[in-house]
């Protein structure tokens, strides 16, 4: 299919700087475009890419002048990229309309209108699945749990028994929600367990990567706050509570009891210990280790974990550490010879 | 179910102060209880809530004056609400006793007797299930894999062949035991797959988190000690052996060959290097990168770690280190200026 | 089965030294090895277990004078002992040739000969599966994703649709290949999900460890390079290009778009921020965390990472610093007391 530029621009709302007619037919990268691609350039890092593409055609947000392909101006390229690929793009591949006979199907379960259970699903006894969800091959839905409307849940992800995904919820495969919280008391030296009898929430609009695990709580409830999204491997232990909106990227660990506020986004690989609150708009660096609360917009960085200025200036001062040690040793000397001196002096004054 | 305040606290060995006949019927966490609940204090952190909490009741290791709620007094708050728990809150949804149609079960597989076969769980020849055991939905078991008596595998964890799980064992959603340790020799450039011939051992009464993996031994085996404790996403690589009861939090990565003693504790996101040992009752504290062996009964702190209280200097100096880059820059001035008018002195007292 | 060490010798191409008629019926860790073990000495750490190991015999690499065992001199001992592992240790116990008959296989499927396709495996619409290849239970491959020839992919690794493998890729336990890259857009408050229409490809010979996650690309695709091998529980963010031969221990992090080139070692824990490259037969160590391009052959540490040798002179520098601010501090005073002295000097020589 070829679309001329400036019905790109129409769909999109936005408008053509350069050849309007040029045909397009592809998506891809400003390094992988060929003849006939249209690219776009979200991060400005790649700006000078422009100069360099085979793309026909460009997203960008402002019009620069002196590049080779036809540039479509839009308020937000990477929203635009996004609706896009949506309507032109591959369409997802889903398990069809109805129950795999494969599927193994509780008693009592509720299925709402034009769901799509794929082959060897199993739902528990008193499950509940909401209109137009989807359920890969191998998803395990436990007893009693439920499950919103429009939700897609990939193969192998899991929701343990009472837990509850809201609506247009995502798991990517393997995601485990509602895990036994990590808890022991200790008796004559052996860690017993302590049950785990609360439940996982999981509000709508949520999205959940691959292999990520929600731990259930301890008693009432995990839960992670709508529209969150949550990336692959992260760990959220018993009775965590997130806000909405928040971005928690991969392989970031919360310890239990910890509450997020809203519009928190914690960086990759970042470590919050438990039963603490992260303020509203907070943000946490990549690898950092945060061990107390931190306020609202807070910008923390460093393990253990300070205000971002703080740990420049620090990380400033380290550079400089070899040099200071080296100023420190000679100040050492020239002081231990002007002691001499004054001594000499002063044995010379009397 | 009402239950009262002193029929709570005979259950639990434990006494009142307050109210003995407080009727109570649920449980909740400090913040969130309300009239008719029964709470506790395990964390002395949150002590003050004792003071606002709307619970009816609360279980305490000691007594305080002038607080609303009943008070359960117990020698271990946390004990008491599990075994409280255990007794009247709500009971696992185990897969029924039996085998499910649904499930594929190998050539002179034995199965022990009241194991509950969820739907789709498979087993491979020659394996070995205990009594009591219970595999949810989609549990793999390979081939001449053993898992002992009273198991609770959830659904998708995996026993890789010849691995052996003890008794009272417990496998998250998502646990791997027994995939290959990563090895490799490095032959005319290319990376050389070394055969990983071993197994893993899970002894008696340990855990292991959700979507933890547990690599089997490139030869002999990969030993987790009995009642040892393993949190979600926890790597353990080929050949590591842990001693008994040991504490391993969520998201800890421990290299090939490492040996770990008996009570060992490592925090969230700690990484222990390979062919080291980490002594009894070893503590490591959370995103630590432990590189050399460590004595028993150390705590270690930091990437690369150190002892604790180094590590605390360390960051006390760290917090200092302005200040004394700027006090080394005025001392410079000052010796200076010292020489300067020292020079001139020595020149006047020729 | 018992081998004289001198046939061992033979098939592996090495000679004896000692006695060449010493019986073999065992493999073993130098530590743990019996009478009639055959043990190996590939880390030069462990040398002094020559003299106490109770082997029989040893693969080494250098012949040493003064030890009881027989010793097969072999150039790679670490390659032998997987040589010989292959030939005469435990076989893989593979589900059997053909298709079992709960696998779910769906239309229009291209099954290569002699593949294994073991109980409940699901197989996409339009999907390609290579000759010899062998599923594991509960494999899930996505509609028209392909799988080369000769792989091995273990329970619940699952190949989301359109995504591709090449021949001899291992696929450990719960691996998962094509999942969502984590994007969104800002509108409105909320996070619009932006379509990750693009695929993962593996390369040949590549291996991925146990419950690793590999997501797809926004468009275009997410490459892993031949050759490399990657552990267990590592994030590779959409776009995410690696060269081959590269070694990525567990629970790395590797942020969307970055480009690694070939023969890159990763070490346990590592970060790599997004949109960087990494040049060829760079190392990074155990939880670093790279925020910026390195050129090939750079060792990096720390987080930030510095060069190797930048860090460990700042190790060096750190470890010092308590002694320079005591140092700096007794400067003070001296300096102090010599501007006293001075002054009295200079109002003395008037």
């Amino acid at each position: 299919m070829q679309i001329r530029a400036q019905d790109v621009a129409a769909f999109l709302g936005g408008s053509v700087v350069g050849d309007a007619d040029t045909l397009l037919s592809g998506i891809a990268g400003l390094n992988e475009a060929k003849t006939g691609d249209l690219s776009f350039l979200a991060n400005p890092k790649y700006g000078p890419m422009l100069a360099t593409t085979q793309a026909s055609a460009v997203l960008v947000a402002e019009a620069r002048e002196g590049i080779r392909p036809a540039q479509i101006v839009v308020a937000n390229p990477d929203l635009a990229f996004a609706k896009l690929v949506t309507a032109f793009g591959p369409k997802p591949i889903h398990p069809a309309v109805g129950v795999h006979p494969t599927a193994v199907i509780g008693e009592r379960v509720q299925l709402g209108a034009n769901v799509r259970i794929g082959p060897q699903v199993v739902i528990g006894d008193d499950a509940v699945i909401g209109d137009d969800t989807v359920l890969y091959p191998q998803v395990v839905i436990g007893a009693q749990a439920q499950v919103g409307a429009d939700c897609v849940l990939y193969a192998h992800a899991s929701v343990r028994e009472r837990c509850r995904l809201g609506s247009r919820v995502i798991l990517q495969p393997g995601a485990v929600i509602g895990s036994d919280g990590f808890g022991y008391a200790l008796q004559d030296g052996k860690h017993t367990k302590i049950p785990q009898v609360g439940i996982a929430v999981v509000e709508d609009d949520v999205e959940i990567g691959a292999n990520t695990t929600i731990d259930r709580a301890r008693f009432g409830k995990t839960r992670i706050g709508a529209g969150t999204k949550i990336d692959n491997l992260v760990q959220i232990a018993h009775n965590v509570e997130t806000g909405s909106h928040c971005i928690i990227v991969a392989q970031v660990g919360i310890a239990g009891s910890t509450r997020l506020g809203n519009y928190v986004t914690l960086g990759g690989q970042a470590g919050i210990t438990g039963h603490i609150t992260i303020g509203d708009q907070a943000s946490v660096t990549a690898q950092s280790g945060v061990s107390k609360s931190i306020p609202p917009k807070a910008i923390m960085r460093g393990s253990p974990a300070q205000e971002f200025k703080a740990f420049q200036a620090q990380e400033v001062h380290l550079r400089r550490l070899g040099t200071t040690q080296q100023t420190v040793k000679s100040l050492e000397q020239r002081v231990a010879e002007l002691e001499a001196l004054v001594k000499k002096l002063t044995e010379k004054a009397g």
